[in-house]
């Protein structure tokens, strides 16, 4: 490529990240503040989680289309057209990411009793696990840094513990308080979203340990 | 376009769509004959689906370059640009869900004194759905056929349950049979991995929505 080009090309791929930064600042912040929400019952808050998924949405398909553009116009090659492929792949699945706060949110209404509910003080420590994991894994790709993306898929293995021992807590409390059953489920449906979150940081791990390395990290887990 | 290149729009379009059904039919398979061998203890089986794994992951490669080359190449506008970025993002979720039958199948060896151990039974009817969600998933994108990717969105619970189910019955078979623990956490993995394959094929289902209806499903799981 001529060196105007080149410069115009790392521009776009400068852009592209920024827009990928930016979506992942608030799929983190959704997480916080979906967990914040459901726990203090506050459904402004919520509210506010469910529009921000629509400005996550909004980014995706910028996303897409400026990758679309530079495939277009730069004619990328080797390196170059990898790094725009797995833009577009890693923003795909950090839409999901906020998708599944946004799905946390929703359930902020459907909690009875909320002072006296105990399993909800099982969600902030898993919460801010998943949601470091997003940052983490967006710092990786910002840095293309493979050592932080295999940290990342190590902490996949606390969020997936924390899951099994609300899973399990959750199902005792269940029996013991039949009457709670119903708030009861809605807190394993957040725990669920959670552990799938700390799934998805892995998938876009994986995918920055391979663009930064061109392997894919030994799957032992 | 002029009727020459849409003709040639809609060979690469009918390429791209084809690699797509090769890789769901491999992960497909993947899945049965992972299940088949932690079942069996049947390594060489389990060996042939982490060979398999590369040919997905070769046919990744192939949707990604084809999918630039029509971009680049044709140009394609508004509703034909939305199919070619799904299919670009359908193929990085179909390739990760091959890499989870591989993940079952390197967990095979791991299973000790297989022929007495119950909490194997309990894994074949999750597999079989799971396969299904996938081989109904891609018949829904081939077809375009916004109905049936409902049906498998609202499969997933079915998937959920399993996974709870498996879940109970076997921490209370390791609390029964504390020697089995090391197999038993095994069968824990594989059930996490089915129940994260329905995740995937559920996404995947999401895509195929939005690509048929121009609108996410409404997501009320």
């Amino acid at each position: 490529m001529a060196e105007h080009t080149v410069k115009a090309f790392d521009e776009d791929i400068t852009r592209l990240r920024g827009l990928i930064a930016e979506m992942g600042g608030l799929a983190e912040l959704s997480i916080q503040e979906s967990l914040e929400a459901m726990i203090k019952g506050d459904e402004d808050l919520a509210d506010g989680v469910v529009v921000r998924d629509k400005k996550i949405d909004a980014l995706e398909s910028e996303v897409d289309k400026l990758a679309v553009r530079i495939i277009a116009l730069r004619a990328p090659m080797a390196d170059d057209l990898r790094e725009v492929i797995a833009a577009l792949k890693i923003a795909g699945v950090v839409e999901r990411i906020g998708d599944y706060s946004k799905n946390i949110a929703k359930r902020v209404g459907k909690i009875e009793a909320r002072k006296h509910f105990e399993p909800l003080t099982l969600l902030p420590a898993m919460g801010d696990i998943a949601a470091e994991m997003v940052h983490d894994v967006l710092t990786a790709y910002a840095a293309r840094d493979p050592v932080l993306a295999l940290e990342v898929i190590a902490t996949d293995d606390k969020v997936d513990a924390f899951y099994n021992s609300i899973f399990r807590n959750v199902v005792s409390y269940m029996m013991e308080n039949p009457a709670t059953i119903s708030s009861a489920a809605q807190i394993l449906f957040v725990a669920r979203n959670l552990e799938r979150i700390g799934d998805h940081a892995t998938n876009v791990a994986e995918m920055v340990h391979f663009a930064a390395t061109g392997n894919y990290p030994p799957d032992d887990r």
